[in-house]
């Protein structure tokens, strides 16, 4: 019955919020396409656990795709600057860090845009938040407006049909409230990395804004255990 | 005296449209720094011919981005698709061939987007038209003011000073005009490839929309000897 479900692309980072929207897509019935960009991040790790959240959801297909962002650099995810540590939680959020990525999830949703267009899916899920985020300009509400408008007039099926929806169900949720909901969806957490800055062995830094953001979060939740994926 | 100019990105494809607008933006008095995309297209000599073009030009940087567009296909320029051939010239523009690649032009401003922020140009210059077209929904002016809309509101830059300016100087050019203009620049015409299913030498094909455009253009220009490029 699956392959008769409504098709969506979600973006999968391999991180907590976007392996919760991929839960949300798959209990919103459609059967699901999923793109990890792998950009030349400092945190490879991520893609690994993309993997196997893809396999943990059951996915129709998972694209692992290269866009080598180091050839334009300009963020300390994609060269070597250094990434910020031990940011005070109040501080977060009021300034853009320079682990911003110059437009990426801009290019990010193009290409989910394309192979949206190319499967026959109407719909791309991305896990961006307007709350606990890092200030991102890339992922607020008038962000994701002018892109849905984008799409629309950008692509074939846009033109025909106007029916492309770009959906971000986490945007206005704490991290906490995220994982609330892909808990009772049965997300495994234990299997995202979410570190921006990943120890020579490849545990989680903990105390980059990515990992104090998590931990925090799963404070609240009263759930510590998950806060480390299992190696 | 160059590096004081202010900068630009240039998507330059290695066609004459891009050959002409990178002309364009150098007499606007732009360092230009240029964006070719390798992502998989049937007509891989249009790269060869965007180095040539860059050289020409006195570009200040030229960037080759390996981006596999066929991971997805949907289009004859990135799958085993056939490319339509001796499209009568009233029926070109009037359907959206096949030969449309799904998101191209998103996926293409979205990387010089990236390339524009982190060089600190606050200006990308694109060939497209929506004159003697193949009607690609990405050609036309409201994808292009959507797309500005968009890179003022996700980028660091963009949201800072509202600066993003996306340049089509072709928009409402005829290929004819804009080959004027680019003589009247001193542009190389035999620098570059426009087919898009080449022969197994290499050669122009001369009947795909693309060669059919052309060669209609310099003809109407009277220098039918810049048609094919030089091998």
């Amino acid at each position: 019955m699956q392959t008769t479900n409504p098709r969506a692309v979600v973006l999968l980072s391999g991180g907590l919020d976007s392996a919760t929207v991929a839960a949300i897509a798959k209990n919103e019935g459609r059967e699901l396409f999923a793109l990890t960009i792998d950009y030349g991040q400092r945190h490879k790790q991520e893609i690994e656990a993309a993997k196997k959240v893809a396999e943990h959801l059951g996915i129709a297909q998972h694209l692992i795709m290269p866009v080598n962002l180091r050839l334009f650099g300009g963020s300390s995810l994609t060269s070597d600057m250094e990434v910020p540590k031990n940011v005070p939680a109040e501080l977060i959020g009021q300034h853009i860090p320079n682990t911003y990525v110059p437009a990426r999830n801009t290019i990010f949703l193009a290409l989910a845009l394309a192979y949206a267009e190319s499967v026959g899916a109407d719909r791309i899920y991305i896990g961006i938040s307007s709350v606990d985020y890092s200030g991102y300009p890339d992922c607020r509400p008038e962000f994701l407006q002018a892109f849905n408008a984008l799409a629309n007039l950008a692509t074939k099926l846009g033109v025909e049909s106007s029916s492309f929806s770009i959906e971000a169900p986490l945007l206005s949720l704490s991290k906490r409230e995220t994982i609330l909901r892909g808990l009772e969806l049965g997300v495994d957490y234990s299997l995202t990395f979410t570190c921006y800055d990943p120890l020579p062995g490849g545990e989680s830094c903990g105390c980059c804004e990515s990992c104090l953001l998590r931990s925090e979060a799963f404070r609240g939740v009263g759930t510590l255990s998950l806060v480390e994926p299992v190696a």
